[in-house]
């Protein structure tokens, strides 16, 4: 008589990874999904050490995600979807293996390492029926939420202009010197990195809010992707201009080498009518000026927002949210759409309020685009 | 063979109630115990909806706290722990139910409505060798342990000023009158609230911050409480003076009437060789300024932080955590000495780091004094 | 056929004399008024070589201020009105002897050391038909003048609590043992500064900072003056509670020994619909808050200001006004009623808009109030 | 015996013009140069009119700029230097007139409305022996000269990247559709305006802004000139990416439709070692991070200041400077240039740290390169 609650099953995520944890984290923090099977290892010791201290049944440990995939699609308490948090090259054969199986996928970004793998995801998800989200954490902030309804709602008028950046600082050394940097090494290695180290670590991020909040499509880029320390072999700094469809234009700056910048994701957004700012390190507060009017300053707060992004506060404002709960909200709109479907219905548009393999495969192409705009000497590139 | 994770009861936190829903999100975070058992409400029908839920099984479903504790006392696999999360008159005979019946406690703040319960509750817990947490949650935050262990290795000198405040609106107009808007109706009347509503809901939460940050004890305050609403029964405003024990001197401030704050809890404190501070609505960051020097932010971050407040930390810098974090982190420190203690092992007084019956029972005597001093029209009164 | 503009004295303000040279450029701002005679210094080659270096005629150069204010007065083309800035133990026979002659006078801050030669100053100005103005610098800034209009007309509606603070740090360490450190020495010693040095330099311009915004009369105090340096003669850091007629409260901290601090005076100002605060560090802005609405920031800028306040401002808002605009704006507010009195007619209430005598008095007084309050152990001293 | 001051003319700045006021106010502020000499309109009644307001005899003031020249030229009392701040299209042919009857020169910016012109007077200048400011005026600003001396001195290493910004919002409506809003009118008006209005008026601030921080020389651009308002002739809106001699990279944006900024000027430069930004609207701090350090937040004070920036304080840290003492430290680096050469001596490199034509050519020179880019569609336009 007791509710069954959801169960998860994780690819990655075992000894010493990062992000898995944080995956794990965001979906314990509402308690709304159980982690019931992993592989989290390529290393069936390490994945058996991992899934003991996690509380798992030995028997829903596997060797292989392709073994997980069947296994676990076989058993009648079989998981209810899948998180995959494996290095970038290894998404697109696991998210389709799961998706094969009839599992609901959750994948860390970038979805894919190019635009074709990203389309087929989406293909095969659709075809299937199955949800399938990806993590673009930032948009879960309930400020950026609000953001992109009062943009929708006109409350800036018309877009002319945006400024998006993120900026860091961690690659500002040659630190993938040090071969026990290991996120250095791989992030800046084509070989593990793609074509694109900067732009697509953290520009596609820039790429991906602009996207979300304004509800513009990329016309054309003109890039210039930079390599400022020596000997690195992948670009470390950016600027894209954009020209959006229908007029807006934009300036993108992405920087791995800024000092004093920690994950410092923004954006600026100037309307025909009005214009609102964020800035993630600081993600409570919306900065909004509206045509004749002073700068107001918007926390988060049930008076001041829509309803939409007032239902992902967790706290009242004063209180802050920070990272966890953005991601969580990722997680909170897949297991709410999720669970609309396990009762058979259907989520509407609004629900289905997490990034998908579109927005994966937007990502992918942008990150192409601009190297090719780079690689010609800024031209402008079309989409 | 998989571990056995750690369980835990709760009492309070059913359909409608909010910070029981926090302190199991605040668990969930990290995940290191499970909700096995609760008395939820004291309607069973509301404890039977909410556990069904919540995914427990219904014989762990109790119809009082009392039951609760002697039937999971009997259990073999019985609650390793208790939160209690009820309205402050009940914490006292609810925590006293569990610590007779052997059971670790954690109970929200304040902890009692009055010094002599907080005392016995600590003497009970200390005479059966259990550990007893009070969630004085502000303490919690990376930053606020930075500030402390900066204060101990003498980085600001002695120091000699304090300034405290906690500062909200949401009292600012007679809300009480409105009987629907039961946290005002209670926390304004003193049958519910006992002698003070703003020094016992937030002075004692900058009292418990000072305290926790510098080691200081007091020796004697001078306060004038307020009534700034017409109608009101209880302080909605007050200014403390304070003189510390050795010499250091501090004002806090604490308020409910203060149009545009909302949960502005604050310390600045100013040494013989600098000073420190920080807000709790931008909880990552510490203002640093040592004799001679420019003014310097730290942010939470591993090389700025020293290791123990660093190890409170779950994501690096520039992603910003917040209120469900600190909350998280006095049930991790809590967590972590109640494993120490079960595997045998007798915690540090570093890895004890969490508000105890000690501290809640200062804070009732905080308050108890400030009235007496207001009552006496701000004469000085020792501790 | 050309206008003559007024012309001015100055009493102090030789070389090495630091605040002389800050009036002699706030009124050389708006270049309404040419500096025409002095009596710069007690030695009198000091006096011609001030005298020479600023191009005056050596006749205007005098001996003493008697000689001076004598002279002046039987020339034709004697002065207009007269700068005293001297050191505060002698303002008084200064300002005496020139309102005797017939003069108007400005005069630095504090007016006197005591109360009683305050209002003796007071009523010989009226007496006399004279105007005279006290600098107080800090009420100058458009920022405070439109604070000021906002609360007249009730858009924070009745005050409730103000929170008042000017903290510095340049007395954190026992700087007056260093004999060089002339302003260190003469602050810190009861001969030269009187009772109070914390209270009498900084805690002052709170007061009247608060008396201009709000237009609230003190009834009592409640204060504790610190001595926090080791062998400091006087108080270095003080806390006063303070009631106001009529009901509000407030508190005030003044402090020299807070590390991070130069000239920090803000205040924030809480009332039954809304709140007001500024800080003088960062003067172009205000922080407002309305109930139910969220922060706004108001810049100098004509459109959300008032006609008085805008008056004062000299620059479109984004290029910011300082300290010498603030304080060329008493000289404006002064000449400007000066020639409305030399053109036969009577300056508005509005007009007369610089500090007064009777602000000055107000200021001794408090001073004198506050250190007796301390005396008694922080009793409550009626005004 | 009293010492003569320095005496100027002004060619413009009659009733109803503004930065002509600024000049004066600027100058008077230090008393170092009093106005004897005008042609303050085209209109002489008018020049009459503001002569006697400003308390000059009527045989110096002018009706024309050309007759002035000579007439001054004549006199023993002639001026010592011009201030020329007449609209754009005029100075040149004012300047030389000057210039040719053997007078220093100060001269509103931008110089010329183009590059050969520009040369030429610089030309000019330099085959006389005269001195000539431009007034750039934020470059006036201490903390401006401070982030100077501290690249110089290798504290951020090896410049890599500089983000400058110029955002306004005046011209986010089409105002100039009024035509009594004159400013907007000529502004956006090619036949007044030239090639740009957007980066003419104030790109060319971050152009010199940079070049003056950094000394770095731009090698070619890429630049998108917008104009995003219905009907406007002229750009309102660009970036442009920009390519520095030696391989720092960099971005200006500037925008007069950027809702909620007035005059934003900003620039963060980041170099090898460490990083330093600065805001135009928040004029009196630096920030700094260097490698491996946190944040520190520097203010205008003695002790944190080099030499050469110092001598630009007038009051300590904690009073804030702002917009004119930046103008009149323009000013006062010009005078003191002009009185040690007219004391025989020659002004020091450092001494000389005021914009020249030099600047001033640089400026046209980078308005019209960015126009061409835009017109090919951002190509790489070499310098």
């Amino acid at each position: 008589m007791k509710e069954k609650k959801l169960t998860y099953g994780m690819v990655g995520g075992g000894p010493g990874a990062f992000i898995g944890d944080v995956h794990r984290k965001a979906i314990g923090l509402d308690g709304k999904a159980v982690l019931s099977a992993g592989c989290f290892s390529q290393s069936f010791p390490l994945t058996l050490e991992a899934g003991k201290k996690l509380g798992l049944e030995e028997e829903r440990l596997y060797r292989s995600y392709t073994e997980m995939a069947e296994a676990e699609a076989k058993r009648r308490d079989g998981i209810d979807f899948v998180s995959i948090t494996t290095p970038n090259n290894t998404h697109y054969p696991i998210a389709k293996a799961f998706l094969e199986q009839g599992f609901h996928v959750v994948c860390d970004k970038p979805l894919t390492t190019n635009y074709d793998e990203a389309l087929k995801l989406e293909k095969l998800a659709k075809a299937k029926g199955l949800l399938f989200a990806v993590t673009y954490t930032y948009t879960g902030y309930p400020a950026v939420k609000q953001a992109r309804e009062m943009i929708k709602n006109g409350e800036i008028g018309d877009i002319r202009f945006i400024h998006g950046e993120y900026s860091q600082e961690w690659l500002a050394e040659p630190v993938e010197q040090d071969p026990s940097n290991k996120q250095a090494v791989w992030r800046t290695d084509p070989k593990t990195s793609g074509i694109s180290n900067c732009v697509g670590d953290i520009g596609s991020h820039v790429e991906n809010m602009i996207s979300y909040v304004t509800g513009l499509e990329i016309d054309e880029v003109s890039a210039r992707l930079d390599k400022m320390v020596d000997g690195r072999k992948l670009d470390d700094n950016a600027v894209i201009m954009v020209n959006y469809k229908g007029g807006p234009r934009g300036v993108f700056w992405c920087s791995q080498i800024a000092w004093g910048h920690d994950n410092d994701l923004s954006f600026r957004i100037y309307g025909s009518k009005g214009s609102i700012s964020w800035r993630q390190e600081n993600p409570n507060y919306l900065k909004i000026v509206k045509k004749g009017e002073s700068l107001t300053i918007i926390s988060r707060g049930r008076d001041a927002y829509y309803d939409h992004p007032a239902s992902y506060i967790r706290i009242p404002a004063g209180h802050p949210e920070g990272y966890f709960e953005a991601f969580a909200n990722i997680y909170s709109s897949f297991i709410t759409a999720l669970e609309i479907k396990k009762s058979g219905g259907e989520p509407s548009m609004e629900q289905l309020d997490f990034p998908t393999p579109v927005d994966g495969a937007k990502g992918v192409h942008f990150i192409e685009k601009c190297v090719e705009s780079s690689d010609k000497k800024s031209a402008w590139v079309k989409f």
